[in-house]
């Protein structure tokens, strides 16, 4: 008698995965291919194993119990040695254990998954060149955006295009906070600690508001976008700590919101073309967003990419990013094209080993910037600050005067048109040289 | 003497192609491989050569020059059965010559790129399965929501997850005439005109704006997120036609703005479940889409796809959904992983046939609703349709009664909670019994 079977037959030997690391991420993700076992078959025809699961402490209670099929190990070891193991999934974060254990593993012939940004963005060259060596797949959707697929989406989907502008809000802690104090009126410092008592920002948020999370993952982008190099010791970094209240105001009276941005441009001055390597503007800072950017709609702990390119022409992706599903989702994602033995080049580009970016000073940067100085209530005063203005060949598109704050100090918040950061930087010494401010001015860039 | 060379070295043969059709999207796709080549080199180690170039009348005087490699014909046997050719770009559209070309094709061991969504959601079944057959790529980015790399989304990226709703505005040019509509204050007819002036509607805007276009991208994106094979004939489909400008000005009251949607959902109730093979709510229709939705903002011609997923959470996409070089852009991406010989599943699933969805009936969608009733303004009038709603169980969230026409009816307006379409259908039938009713009710769901 025939029964009518609905399972779906695994047509080929599992995946065999080595974890290392069990916590929020590596849990998730033996959560999810636990429950999406019979989508993750159907998908690429074989099952995912997780053998071996590398922990620091091996009596630690877990939230998540550990799949039937993995035993634990504190040995790093049981995961590169074991000629069972197909795939090593790095999660352990840090640079010289995870470089130490992705090395090692690569050298006995695993495929390696990684979330770690970190790594890939400050010993990237190193570890490509290892797995093209070997001619092992190294994937890393997860390192930047969380469940956006915006390597994926670099690598493959974009990769006839020439990307000349890439924006994204990729620390999703920053972005909380400057949510925060927008919707709640609240000062940095106080949306900080309300973050952190959500668990939304580290007891040390240096990482994430400092903008080197955000470094890190843009270092990633333009190598996927632009198969270069970019020193990250060379990248300009600011974050979001000190940001004022009032600055978030007045931004958005310019129609403006205040994000952390991480920002790539390529320069088309043909000057600076060194054979055929594409010259850089990069950097992460605190920037004004016109409202008119989905960007500047993107709240909360989301983070979002928006792309301009010659073909796609504008491109805005937006999702989680951070959170132990989103993150494990595309963990799992990457897994799966390892299943598939879906050998593309790691770094998106056919080259080995990739070119260093040519790189445009920050001072040559171009862009509106707005300012907000400081200034002493007296005759005569916004004639001499136009007149370091115009000195400098900076020209005003808005400005705003608000009333004297009651110690006879006036805040003026101007909107420039479009110059360079060296030239702001100028005009903003020429004025404090000439004690034209009482307070050290603010300057952000306007996108 | 050693000379500094800066030209990339091509390191494999290129890749041969056959291109049927030369109007916006082909030449896009020539004048991109063109101006890109050393990009697409660095990307996957080889050349795009374009060998022949399918037309229906060589003597048509061409905007963009044929690529110096191509020569034109009008024999399809050309490109089909030259041993030279590797693949076929069909950007013919149809259903079948286009079915039959790329068949034919298929035979002769060519891969497939193809921009063709009426042909994949209609005869997809047979296409897949011969590409499948013959072990062949048949890619397809460019045929849903064009710049947008959906397909390859939920084809890789999302490839762990389970979808519980995908949301898309698919359809530019019904986006653009309700824009159009909501900013200026156009009438359907007029917006529509201007649209048709403009280029963004043919002269026979049919396909577009009563949303067949949209159903046939629907229906390819329900294949790569669920695995499934909707029939086309079976879904429901409605379009913007006739939609009033009153109800834009209504639902924007209600914080709402009208979009036509194209919609899957996974129906969870376990009882529908056959032997595990999902069970969808999916259609195409004009909704009240809230505007705290990123999908409310997107506006013109651009294209827009929500996505919900159990490890993701909430994503959203958002770029341009036709237009020569972004087509021609997403047509390249294909080529290029044609080039690098990526053989995932053309479908997204390893099964070779796709079992057939289950289908939710319309009747039993659930969702708020938004209703516009025109009565005769007259004492209990209120008291009646309120019984109307009552007796089947529906529930209003919210309600406004305009002031008199002049002519002596009244607008009422309702937002209900949750129901079913066929709750909605019943109601507004015992209204029309009840002659209560002095012109047609209009129903819109809520998202």
């Amino acid at each position: 008698m025939a029964s009518e079977s609905t399972s779906i037959p695994s047509v080929a030997a599992p995946l065999v995965v080595g974890l290392a690391g069990f916590g929020t991420i590596g849990s998730g993700l033996a959560r999810l291919v636990a429950e999406n076992n019979d989508m993750i078959r159907r998908r690429v025809g074989r099952d995912i194993v997780i053998k071996r699961v590398l922990v620091r402490d091996m009596h630690k209670a877990r939230a998540v119990a550990l799949p039937d099929t993995a035993q634990l190990t504190i040995n790093a070891t049981d995961l590169t040695d074991d000629p069972e193991i197909d795939a090593l999934v790095e999660l352990i974060g840090g640079i010289d254990n995870a470089r130490a254990l992705i090395e090692r593993a690569l050298e006995r012939g695993k495929h390696i998954v990684t979330a770690n940004k970190a790594l890939l963005a400050e010993e990237g060259t190193a570890l490509f060149l290892k797995a093209a060596q070997t001619g092992r797949i190294l994937r890393y959707e997860a390192s930047v955006a969380g469940a956006i697929p915006i390597v994926q989406t670099l690598k493959e989907s974009l990769n006839g295009n020439r990307i000349a502008t890439l924006m994204g809000i990729l620390n999703g802690t920053s972005n909380y906070i400057l949510s925060e104090m927008a919707a709640n009126s609240l000062d940095f410092e106080v949306a900080l600690r309300q973050a952190q008592e959500l668990g939304y920002a580290e007891a040390d948020p240096t990482l994430d508001i400092d903008g080197h999370d955000a470094a890190h993952k843009l270092i990633l982008l333009i190598r996927l976008a632009y198969g270069v190099h970019y020193p990250y010791v060379a990248l300009p970094i600011r974050g979001i700590r000190g940001i004022s209240y009032k600055d978030i105001v007045l931004a958005k009276e310019f129609g403006c919101t205040i994000k952390l941005i991480a920002q790539v441009r390529e320069c088309t001055d043909e000057s600076r073309g060194r054979g055929g390597v594409p010259c850089l503007e990069a950097g992460v800072f605190p920037a004004l967003v016109r409202d008119s950017y989905l960007l500047a709609a993107v709240s909360g702990v989301y983070n979002a990419v928006r792309i301009e390119a010659d073909a796609a022409g504008l491109l805005f992706f937006h999702g989680r990013g951070a959170g132990a599903l989103p993150t494990a989702g595309a963990v799992l994602s990457d897994l799966l094209a390892v299943a598939r033995n879906e050998r593309q080049n790691n770094t998106g580009f056919s080259d080995t080993e990739l070119p260093q970016a040519g790189i445009v000073p920050p001072r040559e940067w171009r862009s509106c910037c707005y300012a907000r100085l400081t200034v002493r209530d007296r005759p005569g005063v916004l004639r001499d600050i136009a007149g370091c203005m115009a000195a400098d060949g900076i020209s005003v598109a808005r400005m705003q005067q608000k009333s004297d704050d009651g110690r006879g100090l006036v805040p003026l918040v101007f909107m420039t048109h479009e110059t360079s950061a060296g030239a702001m930087d100028n005009v903003l010494r020429r004025m404090e040289d000439a004690n034209l401010l009482s307070e050290p001015a603010v300057c952000y860039r306007v996108l």
